[in-house]
């Protein structure tokens, strides 16, 4: 029996050709420029992206983190969601390596208020002020919800007419725009600079875009050299970041129609609560009932092979990705229902 | 006609007596540990503030950014409200210094809801989390409020729950204590550490206190150091210093009332919107009718030797202290009374 | 005509049976620390190295800087000589992500007299002083030259005298095993902690090993993440690494012998001056003669499809690899035979 | 018997005069602009040291601190001499408050060797590299020798020549101009910043000068905010500051006169080895013979009512300032005597 892994989408495996695809990369050392795949993924992230140049980085994290080192001088300040993934699960890098002060502001299920972005923005010198220096949003956000391309166009314009630069983390900008039916470019026009990985639901094993105009880009190289992701034939893992942007964001939609799938029919089981509207991309939220023991079901999900994070407070979330087939769907539900139904 | 200072209390001047023992300190090179001016002060300021050891520092911004340098490991998280002194008015030094990650929450007119405040503390370990390292709070708070004891209460057992230390910004607790009508410790007993400004409505011309457990001091002095904080015959400073904590905080309840007076006598004037209950210590926030010409007033308040800060957005914040007597009160009045009558 | 890449090791292609190793690897999300490959390289690497644990990191530059973080809190003190790679090429990382003082000492070809060493530890407490955080040594140099057992010693026994600890940057470690004949761990026993580059000489394609105690790896592991280091499927990555401990470290003495025989053929040259001696690994540096036109060399050496850096105030360095063999080192002999002969 | 006090110029009593001038100071608050007091001793200040602005900060070390924040950007690179008070003497700060990568040089009794300087100076763009930010000179050093004008000058055509800005720890610049027998100014001119001491020799209770031009005097009165050194009525001390870089600026001829005065008398003790030629301002080092007892020394000196720090590996040193006259010189050298003679 095979094992169904619905963690999270960060646990995909490479596929065969992207297998193939670094067993063949032309490689050269990165560090000195010399390798030509990087140089074609990163040509063609920044196309897609609509930026002018990208820049390959380890992980998302080290591409979130790289953005504000790049935009902000030290002891700027930081406008972005209290519930971002910045915040909330990149180890408190921002006040050690940017070294900004964030100012965290409530948001709406991911969607910052722009009104309430404007309002932390300084405006004019004061010597007891620190400079306004970036503004950071999300999208798709690590919770699984898109946001609205007017949310994002207004947080943008706010951002514009107090010339404060506006990154993006789009961990998961491919999901996003599956959910908006729109081009990712549409997304990250609403941003100076985006990061987006190339594993998650786009299967590479290792490795994140950071794109932005030619200047910020040449400034994040250096700084990537200092914070130690230069790395020598990167081609090895830009060969299959170059599938992960072509062949695996194109099936997106696919994980999408299976996550709705396994959401109406979980839905569909005796007392599980789960709002269908909230549904976006590939994660799946939902509530048990308080009569489920928690290590019974954790003990039937393993029986069946399945992988699965223990609900918190009652609250659990699966995730679909290119291994997670009809036949899975079905194996999954198949488990909730047999303690449920 | 004598200048009238209302801007704040920053602007005290020293008083007489304040200058005769700038004149008699007995001094020594603080760095060796040996002025007993200093070292009276920090005795005098622990037993005030109810705690082990205090220690001299050159301003108030200073020992709060001591005192997390001093709590803190750099990257660690610090939850404080989203309108506190620390925030807004330390020019992003928490990042500099410090080097910690500020995780802001509204708060209400600066009381920090506890629930919140206990939703954002990290429990548990994970490799994508920052440890929470320090609470902070403001009382009074800088915008002229008061936190009730109670409110204070919260906060510290949340705290002690989860092992976090609190650290009060204190620059006006003797003002808090005299609106409360309890003694200092009252308050201070709610955290871990305590900085108090021996400037501002105590009017000592330099200076503040950092007080906390022996090690926290121990290490708060050594740090110092490291800061530039380190002062050589600070018995100079020290000496006023003392009197600032015993002859001019004995008379803070002068200033609350005369802020009280002024308020009323404002509030009785037509179109002025002030809500008397949020007068709490000697800062009087109002509202000024919008027919009033902001340039005009100024104008006025400088033709009759006031200086005060320029309304903004209609809003306008009148601090009296004790060179601020019954006779500027109404001189005051009597400008705002000749525009609006 | 095939191209002879003499310039570094750093260029090295991987090999194909790495290529074949990526393709079949098995692997896992590392940051769950689900990744097979990855636990079995740390395994074999923190066997080879003697050191109770290891962890893959991105780059050699990034287990350097992930070592001065985790051995030192901020504003310690790192002695170590002014001319390794730390001090060189790492971008001055060691003041942003460390926040560390470098204390730099004069060393003859890179071997640090302990002496000196001793020295610059801060020996009991003084406010003025910042603590003595860490040692740092570099074996072999990065200029090429492998530091003798007995100076290691001598530097590890001072350190143990203060119970500093020490730092090894090994890039090329196994290197200098194959020069010393020793053991790899006769060396890193001088360390508490060791990075060792499996690119290079050993021809990865990506990715470097921090090796020490269990605590110590623990925590680096923790901030290997804050700093963006963590790897999803890095499986990919550890399985050429395994190779590169095993296969390609094995095979370094002949890269070190051809480094000597191109050595001995270019110094019988006329006008070139090349100290045999200090030809120790892979790498052979000489100087030119005065009359030899930079440009008419690095012409000559390209139309003979021969990739190297061009000379610097006089003086050139070349570098044999696994890519380089007898057919190569004779190749590049002509050219400079051409010119000088 | 009153006591004598030679363990340091730190050490000096305020003058009488420094007293009523405190008692007298008419103040404002300087975080405004305010302060009269601070405004004349900053423009007094810059004229004397033949600069643009100045700044007055509260102590030597905060000014060193400040100028390498306000000059530098986080990861540059600082040159500077092994044995300087940055580095001895200032507890790690370079690393936490500027965030600088510091190179020390070895330096002869203070002097750096120009050609070293250039040595360490980046030309060119490397992504290895950090950018070269600043040169720090030390005059007089603390070791209490002076360098010469022509080893300032040369240190300075040289960070001229590659666009680099000096700092200059002038934290007793004065005494450096009086041995040298010129204007301050004179040595200043080797310098794009110094910083100097108005207490130590010169008397006055707390707080130092950091000078520069205009734009660099202006970003660093923003970043003293941040560091916490925007002090309120700090016309207090400006005022004894004022007469420091005045009437006691004049005198310290004497101090450097009673200097070798103490320094001849002890020379002729038999045992002392003591070299006269490197006695240039108010330090006089000695060297104990072996066979006296360290203790029965200290104890000595305590009976006759002298503090004097003790003796470090047979050498000891003491300090002149405006408390010591010939009554107290002939003091301190008959206990020397009593036991050597």
């Amino acid at each position: 029996m095979s094992v169904i892994d619905v963690r999270s989408d960060t646990v995909t495996q490479p596929t065969l050709a992207m297998r193939q695809a670094m067993f063949d990369a032309v490689v050269g050392d990165d560090v000195y420029g010399d390798d030509p795949t990087v140089a074609e993924l990163e040509t063609l992230a920044a196309r897609l992206l609509g930026k002018e140049a990208a820049l390959f980085v380890p992980s998302g994290n080290f591409g979130n983190q790289l953005a504000l080192y790049t935009h902000c001088r030290r002891g700027e300040e930081v406008i972005l969601g209290d519930d971002c993934h910045i915040v909330w699960h990149e180890s408190g890098g921002a006040a050690v390596i940017a070294g900004v002060q964030l100012r965290t502001i409530a948001s709406a299920d991911g969607v910052l208020d722009a009104a309430e972005v404007a309002k932390r923005i300084r405006v004019g010198e004061d010597i007891h002020w620190p400079r306004t220096g970036l503004i950071c949003v999300e999208n798709a956000h690590s919770n699984g919800r898109v946001i609205p391309l007017a949310a994002m166009q207004a947080v943008w314009q706010v951002a514009q007419a107090h010339a404060v630069p506006v990154h993006l983390d789009g961990a998961r900008v491919f999901n996003a725009a599956a959910h908006l039916g729109c081009e990712v470019s549409a997304i990250t026009a609403c941003a100076d600079s985006v990061m987006c990985c190339l594993s998650k639901g786009l299967a590479a094993p290792v490795g994140s875009i950071l794109a932005g105009n030619a200047d910020f880009i040449a400034r994040a190289r250096k700084n990537r050299k200092l914070l130690g992701g230069g790395l020598r034939q990167a081609g090895v893992l830009a060969a299959p970041g170059i599938l992960a942007l072509t062949e695996m964001a194109a099936r997106l939609p696919e994980d999408h129609a299976r996550a709705r799938q396994l959401a109406q029919q979980l839905a569909a089981l005796p007392g599980i609560t789960l709002a269908l509207d909230d549904v976006h991309i590939n994660m799946v939220w939902f509530r048990l009932p308080g009569h489920l023991d928690s290590k019974v079901l954790m003990a039937a999900l393993d029986a069946a092979g399945i992988k699965a994070n223990p609900p918190e407070h009652g609250m659990m979330r699966l995730v679909t990705h290119w291994q997670i087939g009809d036949a899975e769907i079905a194996r999954i539900v198949a488990v909730f229902a047999g303690l449920l139904a």
